[in-house]
């Protein structure tokens, strides 16, 4: 395994503080529980915004946090679930009376302890479950998983909460975001976690996997290495499928980097992507290009399609100001 | 060779496309020759920035090209330079009358093809050469290569020129800038260059390459595998014998990823090299941290530091409007 580490043990905190430290201007580290919160406070009665998960995927969740985005991050171990007790202390941490909103990827560990923590909080455990994975039949047992259309919700969300909505009206929009987004991603071959020391799954040279998730869980079909043409078709028609955008329906497109793949492809498949739904009358006016939900060093992409409209396009350039995402601000 | 291309002729000219579409906010793209360049025109007088170099290293120079930073960017072929017709179309597009002025990488290839164009041009071609990377000796024949300290000579020289500083001005704090920046790099594992179609150069599974440059040019030693702490003890050394920071000195640290390196490691490599300076006295009082100049998937890693002074750190600080550098704005 090569990568730049002291110890697997400690890798996680000597990267948090790292992060810390290199934007102390925007946030804070908790190390015991572990969570990252804003320098500065938010506004009195603002809706506070948590989310978190397994590390691995960054700059997902930690880099989103900062003005006009999430209150707090709760990072658990690489590819785990944060505990209840680091989103119970984040919580207590943001609150600032205007009520508490777990944002949360569906994974069952992700799942289970937000809503122990939410629990132990004596809050709703209503909070906005994502799960924009549609490589996933709809209705399979454990629900479709939740991947880069994460950093839109974080996004749209953190920006109503920043205006003043109520909770409420939060998490309505966010799952009305949640709705209108649809992912699917393609590896061409697999990271390395570091406890384990080895590839997590093994590609021949001439096979990707379509539909892999952001923990290199299985995807939906392994086929032969073919151009990125085909697989921007594979992609894009699944998602597609999934949303049925009407003609003129204005859309942010956004593709996502799983950690080892150059930008100079991922704005090839921005160019595929963005012809397979002028054809179809979508007019993409929003974009993002880069890595921002990854999977450590994954070789890889996803393409996410949210279909918007008037409020959530104001809400998507409104101002924000994270280490990851910083615009109008 | 596994990379989402659909042919390697097409690929860059594909890419591109991309580019320009997802940030047509910011960029335009004239295609042939091939240069990128501000969508809407600096102000009459302004110092017009021009840079380039081979592609592969994105999201440097396109990246860079907007408000705040540079005019005009020249995409070569993949670790090729671009030609002196690019260079001289792409100065005629964004000169304002305050003169141009070139920001070269210390290559033999671009060096050659910017005095071309300056020649052609009829303009002086004393542009700003970049030639941070102190792993090669100082007096080695062809000199020092400039690698990711361009991204800190362009933020700072592109505020200049916006500042309304005069040309001289602007190449007088440009070359300031190059002596008080040094970098520093470290491959895990080589990049595969499409054409060629495998990796650059091979490492065994208990090696790296100290020192190495940003198309994999051989590096100053390969060494045995060894901890993030022994590889930032190397590096940062290095660099700080190249700069001799005096106690106090206020810095610029920037850790660079080099196009398949996790950011949870590289703010691991930045916590460390933090900690180098800070035991020396030298106060890093600006970060930045990501993948800046890359070289396709190379695993691997620089580390930057730029001694900063007053009129640096506010330029630094200043409105930047790019595709890959935004704040302020």
């Amino acid at each position: 395994m090569k990568k730049f580490i002291n110890s697997v043990d400690t890798l996680l905190d000597e990267s948090l503080r790292g992060f810390a430290l290199a934007h102390a201007d925007i946030v804070r580290l908790n190390p015991a529980p572990r969570f990252v919160c804003r320098t500065a406070p938010a506004q009195p009665g603002k809706v506070a915004l948590i989310s978190g998960g397994g590390s691995g995927h960054e700059p997902l969740h930690s880099g989103f946090v900062g003005h006009g985005m999430l209150d707090a991050a709760c990072p658990g171990q690489i590819f785990t679930s944060p505990t209840p007790d680091q989103m119970l202390a984040a919580a207590q941490a943001v609150d600032q009376g205007g009520g508490i909103l777990f944002i949360v990827k569906n994974y069952a560990g992700d799942v289970m302890n937000f809503e122990m923590a939410a629990e132990m909080l004596d809050i709703p455990n209503a909070g906005i479950l994502v799960d924009d994975d549609v490589s996933i039949p709809e209705h399979s047992s454990s629900g479709r998983r939740g991947v880069a259309g994460t950093t839109i919700v974080e996004k749209i969300v953190g920006a109503a909460a920043e205006s003043g909505m109520t909770l409420e009206e939060c998490r309505m929009l966010g799952e009305r975001v949640v709705k209108a987004t649809a992912s699917m991603g393609v590896a061409l071959k697999s990271c390395t976690v570091p406890a384990l020391g080895r590839p997590s799954f093994e590609l021949a040279d001439d096979e990707l996997e379509l539909g892999v998730g952001i923990h290199g869980e299985k995807g939906r079909e392994r086929i032969a290495l073919t151009t990125a043409g085909n697989i921007v078709e594979r992609l894009a028609s699944t998602i597609d499928d999934a949303l049925k955008p009407a003609q003129g329906q204005r859309a942010l497109l956004h593709i996502n980097g799983l950690g080892a793949t150059p930008l100079l492809e991922l704005y090839l498949i921005y160019d595929l992507a963005r012809l397979f739904w002028d054809q179809r009358g979508v007019s993409v006016t929003r974009s993002l290009v880069g890595n921002f939900t990854t999977s450590l060093d994954m070789s890889g992409c996803s393409i996410t399609l949210t279909l918007l409209d008037d409020e959530m396009t104001r809400l998507w350039d409104a101002p924000v100001h994270t280490a990851a995402l910083r615009w109008n601000c």
